[in-house]
This record gives C-alpha cells, sequence and structure tokens, in this order.
C-alpha cells in the first residue's frame, strides 16, 4: 500500500516522532511523510507513533491507497526531501 | 478525483496560497489540504497557485488519486481542520 502520513505534533515530542516515522517512510516536505509500505509495517510504525504523540494535544492523519498504481504525486518547485535535513 | 496538496511556501505567499487553496479544497492541518475535486477546477486550482508561488524557493506537492473510493483516510488525536482558524 502507499501512505501519506501528515501531522500536527507539539514540538516536545516531533523529533521522536520524525525518527519513528522515517524508520518505515520517506519525508518529503514540512511534516510530511510518504512512501510504499506493507499493511503490517504500516500498522506496526502507526502503533509506534500512537505511543509518541499526546492525543489532546498532537494530531496525525493517515491516507491510506491500498494499490500504489491508483496514486500519481505531481511537484512543482524546488526539491527538498531528506537531503537538507542532514546536509 | 481526490487530491491532498502539501505546500512548503516563503511566509511572504503563504497567506495567498491558503486562500486560493481555499478555494477549491479544505485545509487539514499545517500546510495540508485535502479533498474531492473535478479535474479541471483542479487544473485551474493548480494553475492559479503556481502562479503565486516563487518555484525557486517554494515547494507543492500534489497526490492524486482518480476514484476517491481508493484512499482511505484516518485519523489519530485532536480536530483542528478550519474551526480552529477562524474562531
Amino acid at each position: 500500500m502507499f501512505v501519506i502520513i501528515t501531522y500536527d505534533v507539539n514540538e516536545k515530542r516531533v523529533g521522536k516522532v520524525c525518527k519513528k516515522l522515517r524508520e518505515h517512510l520517506t519525508w518529503t516536505q514540512n511534516s510530511v511523510f510518504e512512501g510504499e509500505i506493507t499493511k503490517g509495517q504500516f500498522l506496526k510504525c502507526r502503533q509506534q507513533v500512537e505511543k509518541i504523540i499526546n492525543p489532546e494535544e498532537d494530531s496525525i492523519y493517515y491516507y491510506i491507497v491500498e494499490n500504489p498504481k491508483n496514486i500519481k504525486k505531481e511537484f512543482k518547485g524546488t526539491e527538498k526531501g531528506d537531503f537538507d535535513i542532514f546536509f
């Protein structure tokens, strides 16, 4: 499946959330991760992230497309991705 | 079709971009809009937004799912949506 995860998490917890999502998915920009993932991995990732967040303050959206062929990604502008974070 | 639009736009232009996206889609959180939209409306929206941004500084991702039945949205945490912005 292909998933897009967007989050709005308090800065106290955002580092941990990012680190966990990065284990499973690719960071694209701001608070957005995406990628192909198995259902099992996704459930594991989700469970781990939801242990970190405070559901009374934070929010996470999951957009799930079972067949990756059914989603098309397009882009305009300057590419950032993981590169900018680390270098 | 169902689209998710995420953006990373310089603060000088972000207000204009949001205003334009809000004419066609629903704000969910941070820099994310989503919604069902016709192909024609989407192309119009995209054209308008791409006139506002500076492609050397800003970036916009479009995730497009032709058939809205092929995407599932799930959520954990505190709902924000448009309400928090205006009230």
